[in-house]
């Protein structure tokens, strides 16, 4: 089998996009920005799914869902909102088509909506606007809720998962009684998402706060966390936004309080998308194809045979049905390729290529010394071991990969935060070594503009757990009280 | 609590309007013809997608996600589809706002887009345009996805969950190399909604064929289920198409066969939606509130707590404890409603109002007697029973409850198929008892479409169990071979 994957020293890009294709993840639609995400891939989306949803559900929110359509004068009720995303929008104007009469089907302009609707880039708005009629008093604080949906922004450069005109996405909206416990909840989702992305995908990620310049349109506060991908470059991977009480002022949502008084609503919202799938692939995969984490990985374990008669395989059959239901029964996704159309070499590459942690290779040999061949995709070791315990050493080669993902990809991070305490060193270190560059700013939004302008480089965020430090802005010499970290990002 | 809920006596649409709302399962939006799902409805939406999605992948079929959005030119392939979809759908035109200079956000027309793009309203254009890509020959067949998705329908006449311009559903798209392979896909998955339907949904199913004329555009024949709400209306439950090569000859999908001969695929594709919710608040429900099957119920327990003290309260708490792990346990969802804002006569209205199947009431002298009260939904009986084997009881009785409700609706539907034999006579039961009238028809659609004028009753569909049987069409006293259904439906 012929992987034809560009290797990542040769274009990183590349890469990532033939690595995505080739490993059955995703493709592009035949619509412009858009992507189909195929079956492999969304079995690994569906598991993240599956995970984030019981967290939330842990953490007392239901799931409900909004239209897909938002009345375009909704928008324009939060000033910073419709700035930030009235630009990039897919609109509808009409509502049918026609027959021209000549076998063209042609928009019907006697279908012309009287106000246009703008297809969600989010829905702060139109849930907003709901929200005024289910909430009256503090009786019915907090509302706690998420949403699974598809939503499109009109991207002019896309790139599979991590930029697509449509994507997929959950985005919780909590309606609070008071401000703290706004912050609280923005502050606990930050970390559900981070536990996710470091014990689930086997990423690290810093907790950090955005500047006012990177912040969500309409937010007070964005928290984020960000990884860093095998190119040096930052992702970020999820947010949670502290929203004040920008969008209940601007959709009169009010409530009356314990002491009888009627206040303005707090709110946050908080999101991951598919772009998850992007930071997967990006952060452990290698030249050979994709490496998932076992709790990621739809197929955990692949068992493939080698023999040469049909007795030969019989023999194996028995052997693997029994391994089958052991390894079934402690909860291990395990597929056995017995496909007589392909070669063991064939199959051996296709699963490399589809990151199945494990491998198990059974032969006539091996039935007759008792032993299997064990390939672990991570670190692509082979070894020979006994059939006696295979189901529990399996299960805890599972836990080791998924401990050493994370590990190799902790140390690649750690091993890619710089500090630096002039402009040139930045810039030195930027072009030379990439990853995240900590350094004094003067938390100006002009400065940080003019350091993406001259390089590239953002501020991807002020790191929760900061030390105060006095120190001097690299860029102006003004004077600066904490090191943020900037990257080149995705 | 006031329920202000119509009695179905009096209005039955408004009665199921009310009813929608009031028990908190959707409410319209403020976009024309959409609706939010609330929490409470999204709830029993997520328990029949869990459910159908475990029968789908037992079926050995995966999720995959195609783009929302489809090109103009797409939906003119297939001549019957887009003459089935063109007339009510949105159109999107552009995809930018802008801000025109005195604070208004308008379109901007600079950003119009060469070809318009059509929100999805089903998904075989797109799928079959992607699937050309994906099959080259024989091994790469059966494709078998299945998609869960939102699709838009610009209704005129919209009604919460039945009918609405935004709807949720799933739908399947498979490829076959056979004809026969592909009529065997879409029976089978009509026999998974209809065990769905009335093992999960506790709703009696009829399964048939379309006739022509209400066949999905572009298909070969459809399958579908009928059932019957309690004011003698039909509702279509879920759909299956056999769509012959009809899609495959529109996007040139072709595979190569064991023969090595090129041929066109064979297709199927089938859905349901969240018109089932509909479907089952009209099935089951009464004047007092919802009746929820146990099976899709979201709570199928809830504890009311009645104490005058905290000590008696702390009492209770003990007890209830003990017995939601014990429920937990067995797999059954309790809610313990001890909230101290309202009195128990509210919380047994509210919680009749969304139909939990069991109530159990622990008051202080309970506590003293060892015993508690249990309340059934479906059937509205109390009964004060021992605290013994207390879980046991409650499992065997959620049983028994959707045993009940299933048994109630099939004899209601039993008691409404009505055979007549004239014109006259099918006039009369339509209009004084409704239900599914059978009757010899001339098989022509002209007929059809007459007596839907005069009458509004269409064919629901040819069950598929029919026995062929000499007749005279009760219309045009043309030669029949055999029976179909009538009904005005939903």
């Amino acid at each position: 089998m012929s992987k034809g994957i560009t290797s990542r020293s040769e274009d990183y890009s590349q890469w990532y996009n033939d690595l995505v294709i080739k490993a059955d993840l995703a493709e592009y639609a035949a619509v412009r920005g858009c992507m189909v995400i195929k079956p492999y891939g969304y079995g690994i989306w569906e598991r993240m799914q599956a995970i984030l949803d019981k967290r939330f559900k842990e953490t007392g929110h239901s799931n409900a869902y909004f239209p897909l359509f938002i009345p375009k004068s909704f928008f324009s009720k939060e000033a910073s909102h419709v700035e930030g995303f009235a630009t990039e929008c897919a609109v509808v104007t009409h509502y049918r088509l026609k027959n021209d009469g000549n076998g063209n089907i042609i928009v019907d302009e006697d279908a012309k909506l009287e106000e246009e609707l703008i297809v969600r880039p989010t829905s702060e708005t139109i849930i907003w606007n709901t929200y005024r009629g289910w909430i009256e008093s503090y009786r019915d604080l907090p509302i706690l809720v998420n949403q699974w949906a598809n939503v499109v922004r009109w991207e002019m450069r896309t790139r599979l998962f991590l930029r697509t005109t449509e994507f997929l996405w959950q985005e919780g909206h909590t309606a609070h009684a008071t401000e703290q416990e706004a912050i609280e909840e923005a502050e606990r989702m930050l970390d559900v998402y981070a536990e996710f992305a470091e014990n689930i995908l086997a990423v690290p990620v810093i907790r950090g706060r955005k500047t006012e310049n990177e912040r969500f349109a309409g937010a007070l506060d964005t928290y984020c966390i960000e990884a860093l991908m095998q190119d040096g470059k930052a992702l970020q991977a999820g947010t949670s936004h502290f929203l004040g009480q920008n969008f209940a002022k601007a959709f009169d949502v009010k409530f009356t309080s314990k002491e009888g008084k009627l206040e303005h609503v707090w709110a946050t919202s908080w999101g991951v998308s598919t772009r998850l799938m992007g930071a997967l692939v990006m952060a452990h995969s290698d030249d050979q194809g994709l490496i998932l984490p076992p709790k990621l990985a739809p197929i955990q374990v692949v068992i493939v045979p080698i023999f040469r008669t049909e007795e030969e395989k019989a023999t194996i059959d028995v052997f693997v049905g029994t391994l089958m239901a052991e390894l079934k029964e402690i909860g291990v996704s395990v597929k056995f390729d017995d496909r007589d159309t392909q070669r063991p070499g064939f199959k051996f590459a296709e699963w490399e290529l589809k990151g199945v942690p494990l491998r198990v290779a059974v032969g006539a040999r091996d039935m007759q010394n008792g032993t299997v061949e064990l390939a672990r995709r991570d670190i692509q070791t082979k070894e020979t071991v006994s059939q006696e315990g295979l189901s529990a050493k399996i299960e805890s080669l599972l836990d080791e990969i998924q401990t050493n993902i994370y590990q190799k990809a902790l140390n690649f991070r750690d091993s890619h935060i710089t500090e630096v305490n002039s402009y040139d060193e930045f810039k030195e270190i930027l072009e030379s070594k990439g990853g995240f560059i900590s350094c004094h700013w003067d938390g100006t939004v002009e400065t940080e503009k003019r350091v993406k302008e001259e390089t590239k480089a953002t501020i991807r965020c002020i790191p929760l757990d900061n030390k105060v430090e006095e120190g001097i802005c690299v860029f102006t010499g003004k004077p600066s009280t904490q090191r943020v970290l900037f990257a080149k990002a995705y």
